[in-house]
């Protein structure tokens, strides 16, 4: 890995890192994101009256849409064409939450990994948001990169799952 | 609290939900969001050559803006007139880890700790996008809310911090 | 109603007029939309495979959140703070569309109507997008005002349905 | 034509699809709407005194941003790099409305189609908006698209045009 | 005046400063911005064969939309309910230039001084951007505030418009 | 240079040109502003207790992402991917002002003036935001582009500085 960081100049000053001269090549990354509740709250969206309600799809969608926006949400991001994103989310009754994955891939100069953790966090609140109503204590934890592909640094798979 | 999700009609379809008649009152939420990450890179971002550096600036005025997008970023969410966002972070040699705190202010019908909960999260996906050349592994964890005031149904305030 | 178009200035330059002296009411409006389809694009939707599948919801929830949007879409129009955003989606195998209807409300100074046609013309062409895969000649119709209430010219219906 | 909707997965999920294996080609929609008001309305804009008034150039303008912003509208559209886009608007008062055409180009992985709809779409909503304090019973009608080249599937023109 | 920077903490770092106890009051903020360019540049827009075009009208556009962005753009403004912006362009042949004024209203707890010269700077870099082909060596002068009305400090006037 | 307004067409009426068939080059721009101020103020941000405040961390940022936001404020202004955007604030004592530079890169068919230009107005709005509460009086002067490289037209250069 580099041994500074990329978003600063010499003199500490924030700036967008030059990325013209890198190549053209696909890029994946795949986030996660866990969402901690009360289990009735689990209940309410996965088996009870609301079973085929909107909860899951506006988190997904939502999730979806964030991708697009990370650029304008995190100031040194820089844009990209975006040619994939997925949002999985899978409810977790032992553990009592919800388990969200983001996968976004790209052709470009540049990773997608913010891309995709945007997305995760993102889906998240939304859970957060459409069950705030019964659950304000809602916890959302281990938001973090689970794999990239492609780029000048290759392949990274996150070793320890409990990190 | 309420014993179904608001966001959601008798048929389980989303909607924005109607707050027209609720009132007008002071309405306070604080967030937070902590980050853990290799100690070599706090130390980059706090002791090093960069103390005067622009990574805690950059993931504060992140998390200040992107409060003010969450009824874009956030499906049911409705828009509101923020009169005060706050983000501190402040690094944990200890736990090696940034702690992120972010308080929100508005006067109005609707609550205001989803905005708490998005700006604290794009506090620390910011950090994260600033380290990432250094520390791909870093992970965000206890994205929750702490404490809340004003609306009807009061204050409220987390009991476990270890939730 | 009035005889001269509020948005031009006496030299026929675009502005956005002065509402601060209007009361602050209660408004809503509500706006449709249809969108024609072959049979089979219908079918797939409402009956088939995908019966509990995103695509209304996707439609929904895009027409919730355009309705956040119009502001930054149509150039002379009032930000606004919306109270509530309901938007419905009726098949009709019979005509082999789907009738769109959207419902927005807010307490200001200036009403509604925009966003509620925006609402349903977003959601109709979300519809689009999410089947143009298979049915590239839908036709988007019958945009149109159905009711707005407040405001200081009050209550109105419209009169022809086939207008 | 495809016989699935490309924006679900096998689950009926909303995902964006994957365009990442797709060939960068020369890319170009049209679509069209039709805005339907009354005679009266339609002679303030286009004979009367506001003949050299803003409200076709807002309109106009108004299509081409909104085609840059189809991205944020619509959750599972890709976003592309327009290079190109064009709103006419010619008014019929024999038909006593006004006939909005918008041409949209890129070079990409993924059609323009749904920016094209977009940006009438808008256009359509922003000729609304300037003329509701005159005739709040205004119709958009007809929205579709007219012809698309470039891309796997190739060109598509409408048949009918009374469809 | 105040004698410290309010969007400042004791820390010197960056805050949405409070303004939930502030009055509501009607606000009025008026900016300028000038925009010198070649005579035969003005000459396109003014005289030429493009004086009904849409040169002007775009920039007037640019600018009323922006009012409506600032707080997007500028990371520590306040969001607040626009009631109504009006951008003025008056060129002058004998400076060769294009005089811009930008006022803006509100009824708020903030002042609405941020959103006439963002209003003003867009109006003047449209115009740039819409000339730039055939004069790349226009200059933006004299982006400044002109008058302001309303809030605790009342009212303010420039002094010297040389300034 | 062209002899036309290339954001009109031929009818004076304003179009997103058409830049599909343009070499993909390396471009580069360059723009500066000015912005003067009371010496006080500029003792403040520079000399004073806020040494190491956040007031030129903001204005840097913002005007970092305002490079980015430049297609959704200037209408006819095409999106690009942006490889880098560097923006530098030079605080002048003599003068009592801060000089602000902004270079932006792209790789693209069209130039990246605009956006340089945008990115320093809006870092001169910031820095602006930032002290009016102890100097309403500040004056953003002279923006304008310094240089610009790549695409058919190649390499310009500002000659006279006092423009």
């Amino acid at each position: 890995m580099a041994n500074e960081l990329t978003h600063l100049d010499e003199k500490g000053q924030a700036r967008m890192v030059d990325v013209g001269d890198k190549a053209h090549t696909q890029r994946e990354a795949t986030a996660t994101a866990t969402i901690f509740m009360q289990p009735e709250t689990l209940q309410m969206i996965v088996e009870g009256k609301h079973k085929k309600g909107d909860v899951m799809a506006t988190a997904r969608i939502a999730g979806i849409m964030a991708a697009k926006r990370t650029p304008d949400l995190i100031p040194m991001c820089h844009p990209l064409m975006i040619t994939s994103v997925k949002v999985e989310l899978t409810p977790d009754p032992e553990r009592s939450c919800v388990e969200i994955s983001a996968t976004c891939k790209t052709v470009g100069q540049t990773g997608i990994e913010i891309e995709a953790l945007t997305s995760a966090s993102v889906a998240a609140l939304t859970l957060y948001d459409m069950c705030k109503a019964v659950d304000r204590g809602m916890v959302i934890d281990q938001v973090k990169l689970l794999e990239k592909k492609g780029g000048k640094s290759g392949h990274w798979q996150r070793q320890d799952e409990q990190a």
